[in-house]
């Protein structure tokens, strides 16, 4: 075949690692797995290493068993001669330094962990373009405007990123309070990883989206709208200055935005990917976009907006927050709060370096901790209570 | 400038050649007419030939004044050195000789005359080949599907047609007997000339577009699918083979589709053009295509399998029934009839010559007026009745 991709997937145990190895075993002629890296799910990388056969790879707890290859760090494995393209499916900042070295090797990487971006944008973009190297998503709503934007010599007016809105997009103040993790993790339409599911109903997720298209398609912010679009069928629009506006559309499925980036400029056919049945649609639907309820979304932009180490600050305090969410120590629309009081108490630094943004996240998880025990707590029967701010 | 397009706009007193006017006045530094040519509507023509001063122009009724332009056949304009950009925006079989000079020229074509590539489809596409002239769709469905194929290395998998449906399409039969002339051409959506108003509302429209973009495209017939989206806003639809499916949408204005073609490969802002209102726009609806209620779309569409002259006498059929119906003398539903009759009755002959198709055309045209003479009368009353086939 000769044009087989040698493939490193980082962060191959979570739920969009999985969904990569899918396609890359659908699709067993035009790619190759050399390098596999998990966090502590050792039983499921040792299952996939006995699968895929890596040359390398790498978890956060070192296996006792002999795996066959090589044992080597992330950022080794990312800028390793042997591999061509590398996925980044890992979470929050873990991503940081493996796709720093990647693009610094010139490698592609096809990106699904937005807090790299979000956090270091201007660094992982300068350092994509210092080494030639090519950045292509795998988020869904930029695989679509990615798609979109195929073939235009124009740059286009505005990005349309849809929203599915969560699974609470219509539920009132006062239901959002009482909202459980347990509730939060049933999410309706996409397959994904717990963090992201939180955050797609808090719509940090979309926020954080919009920074990362920023960055992406080097777009200004302020010329990036959100739609919420409950079906998900529209994974986002492009309009041009003429007017017109492209979409892409789907079944959501993760698969095939990571499909795309394997294939790209390709597209390749996949029986195992699914396809709209126009036959069943009657509707797709579009509703304005309540700032007010989710509070994180304007949070997110207006972090993107402020720059400098705000938007590392953004990402840490809603990791520490998620995490007290899942762990029942603070209430859903707490979230917001430890978010908005650790982003206000942050003296950012501009154009900082990788050290100064990861000291802005040090930072920002210790002030969330903090102010999470201090102002937040869940009762004991699950009922987060309002707290006056 | 330097980039100056030279454009003939043919049909320039017509529904699209007024909304071509339209664009190119608002775009004086990237284009200038050097010809137009009208049908009957002199007034109009010197209208225009005093606001553009072409070089040259021409019209079914010679004018008795000096424009100062010259007055050369249509042909001879399309073929004519000072010419760059021809857009064809005639209706039926008057497009074809000059579309076809204009190709042989190497002229690149803008084509609104659906008919010249239902009727000679081969003929077109392969002198387009053999001179290495391009024809960019005017169409707003096959401009949607050209601008969703740019950049796509693979070919599609379907092509999704988007129909309006016409003003009658959740009529009853009974109800669709009785439509007037005067109903069917208040179309609510699109801003059309009166035959292509009531193809729109027969669906013989859609059938044609079926067999126009089997041509532009080189796509096989059953893979084309149509949708019935009443809204107009997406205006057609590309799936590809790893089940993604690009759409362009805009505000149903034909001046958009006309710029992109002039435009194309860049975009141009025009602040005349609308745009679409995302917070207006609740929902895009889709509905079941029903061949049995419109036969036209069916009829169509087997004329375009059937190939040979079989489209020719298709489209000449349906021009007589519908000239019939505009001046009552056949009812809205007879329309299908004599189309049906004529197309049934008709000997094809395969790889038809240019001669060969018109002579078809003139033999379907002489069937047609008979057949609806015989078989077909509206009473007094103007409420067509049914008759027994």
């Amino acid at each position: 075949m000769g044009d087989v991709k040698k493939i490193a997937v980082l962060g191959s145990t979570g739920s969009i690692g999985r969904q990569a190895l899918d396609v890359i075993r659908a699709l067993p002629h035009q790619s190759e797995i050399v390098a596999l890296t998990g966090n502590k799910n050792l039983k499921l990388l040792e299952k996939q290493t006995r699968e895929f056969q890596p040359k390398m790879f790498w978890s956060a707890v070192r296996p006792t068993a002999e795996y066959g290859g090589q044992f080597l760090p992330a950022e080794e494995i990312a800028s390793h001669p042997d591999v061509d393209f590398v996925i980044v499916a890992t979470a929050g900042r873990t991503g940081l330094a493996p796709v720093l070295a990647a693009l610094q090797a010139g490698k592609t990487v096809a990106l699904a962990n937005k807090e790299v971006l979000v956090m270091a944008g201007e660094i992982i973009i300068r350092e994509a373009s210092i080494h030639q190297a090519q950045i292509l998503p795998i988020d869904s709503e930029h695989s679509a405007i990615w798609q979109c934007l195929q073939g235009e010599e124009s740059r286009p007016q505005t990005l349309l990123l849809t929203a599915s809105g969560g699974p609470f997009y219509n539920y009132s103040q006062t239901q959002l309070a009482e909202v459980t993790p347990e509730q939060a993790l049933q999410h309706p339409v996409w397959k994904m990883g717990k963090k992201v599911t939180i955050d797609s109903a808090t719509l940090m997720n979309k926020g954080l989206e919009v920074i990362e298209a920023h960055w992406l398609f080097s777009f200004p912010l302020d010329s990036i709208r959100i739609l919420i679009h409950r079906e998900s069928i529209i994974h986002s629009m492009v309009e041009f200055v003429d007017g017109s506006l492209k979409a892409q559309l789907g079944w959501p499925d993760m698969r095939l935005p990571i499909q795309y980036a394997i294939s790209y400029p390709k597209r390749w056919p996949n029986p195992e990917l699914p396809r709209l049945d126009w036959n069943k649609i009657n509707s797709l639907n579009f509703e304005p976009t309540d700032y007010d309820k989710f509070p994180c979304l304007k949070l997110a932009v207006d972090a993107g907006k402020s720059g400098g180490t705000y938007p590392a600050v953004l990402c840490a305090a809603d990791d520490v927050a998620v995490e007290l969410f899942l762990n029942h120590k603070i209430g859903f629309t707490d979230i917001a709060g430890v978010v908005q009081e650790t982003v206000e108490q942050h003296r950012s630094v501009n154009q900082p370096s990788l050290e100064e943004i990861l000291a802005a996240d040090e930072w920002a998880r210790q002030y969330a901790t903090r102010v999470s025990c201090d102002h937040y707590q869940v009762p004991d029967s699950r009922i987060s209570r309002s707290v006056e701010r």
